[in-house]
């Protein structure tokens, strides 16, 4: 069902070729949407979520029983220029904290009834300084995407990616100005929290990786220019999931660079995904604005990790307990005007 | 611990000695919250809210294992008026979707693991229509009010009210007119979806049931001669979980209505409240910004019965998960800087 990706053109093709969502199903949702016990789109967003859903599932009366959550871990050479206020051995002590249950994210996808799994991309090997040449070459980025393409359980009926990697706002900033143009100070926020001085030096990088790397071009050779292993993953698991059907929650401002370098491998590529939240990184709600995706949740979170989607999984869940779960006005003996 | 309501005296005198948040608590579920395996702040509201929600349960620690939504029903003389696109006897059909498990609040109040119950308030008896005269006398005020403050059940550590009763949009939009002043327009939307001349009467509705009434005064007067059964009983049950501190949080437009009479008996009558949820009603926003209570959701719910808040009850456990949960610096062996 998934080809195996032994070159980038396989995942070109393979993303290109995949299977839009089923009308069938869609429109039997709708039908079904109509008929509940309720005034016509008094569920607002939660009605749109439960129609989309069962596209992408085939089923016109769906429900979640196999959210999926992976955490990719990778480290960063332009992390070496003071871009973030943690060093980058946190990357690597976080994964432990994943992997013992103590982080955020392990909360946040048990309470949601999720599945989570954590891939630490060659954490010893950092990506090389964006500012100095390519952050990987070829070999590399295929095999960060194909980490990202496996890590997908086939069986999920409901993906969400996060990420860890000090200095990844800065990947992710570049990866957007080169995307969609603008200043390098518009896309380049605090992270997780650098000062002034800190901003100005990150702002400098993010600068001198796109005017290295340049702007437009091929969604894959800018992620392997300017992105990270685990942005990559992400790509590869986003990707992964559009062509198994698996609908998919968006993260943060690093999750959303990611998933915008697809829509410049294939137009339709991010048609399964839904933004989980807006980030209080300032440049995330600019990077959703050119997705056309409008968020589910904004509390203000920065955090990474899939905390954001995560904490949607349980809006989706609860949309589609509606649309599945309730009684029609026929069911009820309800007047339904 | 909850004093019996002989007369509406004993209401006003029981909430306006309700005891404070435990500052003892919040303090150390700040000091919690600083240690936790995340950049500060990076939670965002989540962290306010598990901060907030310690010093209401008087725990640096807590969790929510208890949480009960209640959804009161009522009959409105001014629905005789049309001012609703539902005739009167789909409250009494919507109570039976109630029971039998049918409504969206039923699969909301589900998936979040919260005990639902249901009060129907006299059906076959609507308040008088308030252009004529008081919706309630001083008696009925009290029964209702009662109802709601005996429906709160003293082990509970979460409480989410909700309504039902069809034309219950006019009363609340009388009420925040009376309350806060402004033009009967500002205050007067669609609800479950009048059409123009259909808004047009509503507005009329709701201008002389204010001109006839009075703004500003006494918020049980208020609730008296502009409210309704239903909206009594949620004043009722805020203001029992306000004196047995339990936590609050708030639904929509009709809700907050119910709640903001409270304000008018006791200014920190609704400390232990959040906003769950902005409705698409759109005076509810205006109503939010009166009560200085910023919405955690927004996603476009019209429905009440208790929906939106429902929906939040789920925000608000994932909030504790992580701030109960997670692993602190030192515990994790994690770089906090």
């Amino acid at each position: 069902m998934l080809p195996d990706l032994t070159d980038l053109d396989r995942f070109r093709a393979a993303l290109s070729a995949a299977p839009a969502s089923d009308a069938v199903a869609r429109d039997a949702a709708a039908d079904r949407n109509g008929q509940l016990t309720k005034p016509p789109g008094a569920l607002g967003r939660l009605e749109d979520l439960a129609i989309w859903y069962a596209g992408w599932r085939g089923d016109a009366r769906p429900d979640i029983k196999a959210p999926q959550v992976i955490v990719f871990a990778g480290n960063h050479g332009v992390a070496a220029q003071g871009v973030s206020a943690f060093p980058p051995e946190v990357t690597a002590q976080m994964v432990q904290n994943f992997q013992s249950g103590g982080a955020a994210i392990n909360q946040l996808a048990h309470a949601a009834g999720a599945r989570m799994d954590v891939h630490a991309l060659d954490l010893e090997r950092p990506t090389a300084d964006f500012t100095q040449g390519p952050a990987m070459d070829k070999a590399e980025l295929l095999e960060a995407l194909r980490t990202g393409w496996q890590a997908v359980d086939p069986g999920a009926d409901l993906l969400v990616v996060g990420e860890m990697g000090i200095g990844n706002t800065t990947p992710a900033a570049a990866l957007s100005c080169a995307l969609y143009g603008g200043e390098p100070a518009d896309w380049t926020g605090r992270g997780t929290g650098v000062d002034d001085a800190g901003l100005a030096n990150k702002t400098r990088v993010v600068a001198e990786g796109v005017a290295r790397h340049g702007q437009g071009g091929d969604g894959l050779d800018l992620l392997r220019c300017l992105g990270g292993r685990e942005i990559a993953a992400m790509a590869g698991a986003i990707a992964a999931a559009r062509v198994l059907r698996i609908p998919v929650i968006l993260d943060g401002f690093i999750c959303c660079a990611a998933a915008a370098c697809l829509t410049r491998v294939a137009p339709g590529a991010l048609d399964h995904a839904v933004a989980g939240h807006q980030s209080d990184e300032a440049a995330h709600g600019v990077l959703l604005g050119h997705l056309g995706k409008p968020p589910l949740l904004s509390l203000g979170l920065r955090l990474g990790e899939g905390s954001g989607a995560a904490l949607a999984i349980q809006i989706l869940k609860a949309a589609l307990a509606c649309h599945s779960g309730m009684a029609t006005f026929a069911e009820a003996g309800v007047s339904d005007s």
